[in-house]
């Protein structure tokens, strides 16, 4: 954060803001409608898009072209912008689509800023719930229906008491599932289905673990952002950086982190 | 609803939306909460209960010996209570205390009538989101951040483009676990730990099949009613009733039920 003035960050911070009111706006406008539309962007796995996705990225979009005009813009829907200040914000208009179109609570919003060295500051929001997750640039609180909490991680305790969350239980591909299988029996509680909620979850001390395969980008910085924010850790499966997704392992504390990094390369 | 008097069933609804407030009170009272306890009620299985949990079904209870002193009350965590006026309470003050423990909101607070025949009214509450599914006695609604809406379950679809819930992908023994197999894999898409809520989204018309077993009376009645009154159907994996829980098949409509039935007995 000392690179950035007060003001520099509050102005990051209330665009963030911005950004994800405008977001909940789009996303509800076709939440639990009927007849919503889905295309499968990929043959083989299951991803729609909604319209909802493109509206809430274009409104994102186009606040920051007024806002925030010389940053750069890396978002699911559309084609990157490039920028001239050094920061790049980063925006999956809608995390878990198929959540989405199940009329879970359990997607969100991501929303997040980087520099060359990381991730500086990210959002994660659940619109139907009505609660923002935040963390970075001295920040780290949630703001829902119970109002507004500082973020912190659990303390350390063994695996055998540990919760694990995963979207789904294959994981990823055949290898990623039994690397992923190395770890969960040992935990006290295995759940699914909470798409980026459960990132969340990690950082308001509820939950131990998330271990996700194929992730791009947009889907892990905001996580990112708040989860060290709140004092976790978030790294690929062989303990090195993840801005980029792939194969993600967050953890509440180091000694936990720990102990899953080592089951999943046993 | 025939045998009851408009009074009648205003005082049913009434008591029920009292009993709903003051368990989403209480347990909202312990969520997210430090320190929170939890009791192995089995050995075999984890199935915490925890001080939100009994809390909330005492506040219930004292609300029905002041109301209603007439009806039955069966509740997860005390003695049944008999009646004399033919009626019983369904009480289950937190469903999914897995997911309450780890901080999701998806469990929820189920509340239903019944009399000789069958259940007559019930309510899934989810107390974090602030919403409330209710059906039976001339009722189907769902009360929550989007207002107030009729609930209806989804026209018929084949399988192959039908949405699935389970709240764990074992789902319960060996043998059901398999039976559940036949059928999830011709499902367009299948999802997990929802618990309870995943009825309300059957009836919210979000999804076509929830598939579960090992159930008790106190997890499925308030489902049955809320699910039936909105057009959907809710049976046994035998196609009968199920109002004691064991096995559930609950479907959006008598197509997809029929469908995923045969698959379960094939």
């Amino acid at each position: 954060m000392s690179k950035f003035s007060e003001i520099g960050a509050q102005d990051i911070i209330s665009t963030a803001a911005e950004l994800a009111d405008a977001a909940r706006l789009a996303t509800l406008q076709h939440f639990r409608s009927d007849g919503l539309t889905a295309d499968n962007k990929e043959s083989l796995r299951f991803d729609p898009v909604t319209v909802a996705d493109r509206l809430s990225e274009e409104r994102m979009r186009a606040i920051l072209a007024r806002r925030r005009p010389h940053d750069g813009i890396l978002g699911e829907e559309f084609a990157p912008v490039a920028g001239t200040s050094g920061l790049t914000w980063v925006l999956d208009p809608i995390d878990g689509t198929r959540g989405y179109l199940s009329g879970t609570p359990t997607w969100g919003v991501l929303i997040s800023v980087r520099d060359a060295q990381g991730v500086i500051y990210g959002v994660i929001d659940q619109p139907y719930i009505q609660e923002r997750f935040e963390g970075g640039l001295g920040r780290a609180e949630v703001n829902g229906p119970m109002g507004r909490r500082v973020l912190r991680t659990r303390a350390a305790r063994p695996l055998s008491e540990a919760i694990l969350f995963s979207t789904f239980p294959e994981v990823g591909t055949a290898e990623e599932g039994a690397a992923f299988r190395r770890v969960a029996p040992k935990a006290k509680l295995v759940r699914y289905g909470m798409d980026c909620y459960a990132y969340g979850l990690i950082a308001a001390g509820q939950i131990d673990l998330v271990i996700e395969a194929g992730l791009q980008a947009y889907d892990v910085q905001a996580p990112i952002a708040v989860i060290e924010a709140a004092g976790g850790i978030v790294t690929d499966w062989s303990g090195r950086p993840c801005l980029n997704g792939g194969r993600v392992l967050a953890a509440a504390n180091a000694e936990i982190h720990a102990e899953a990094l080592a089951l999943l390369n046993s």
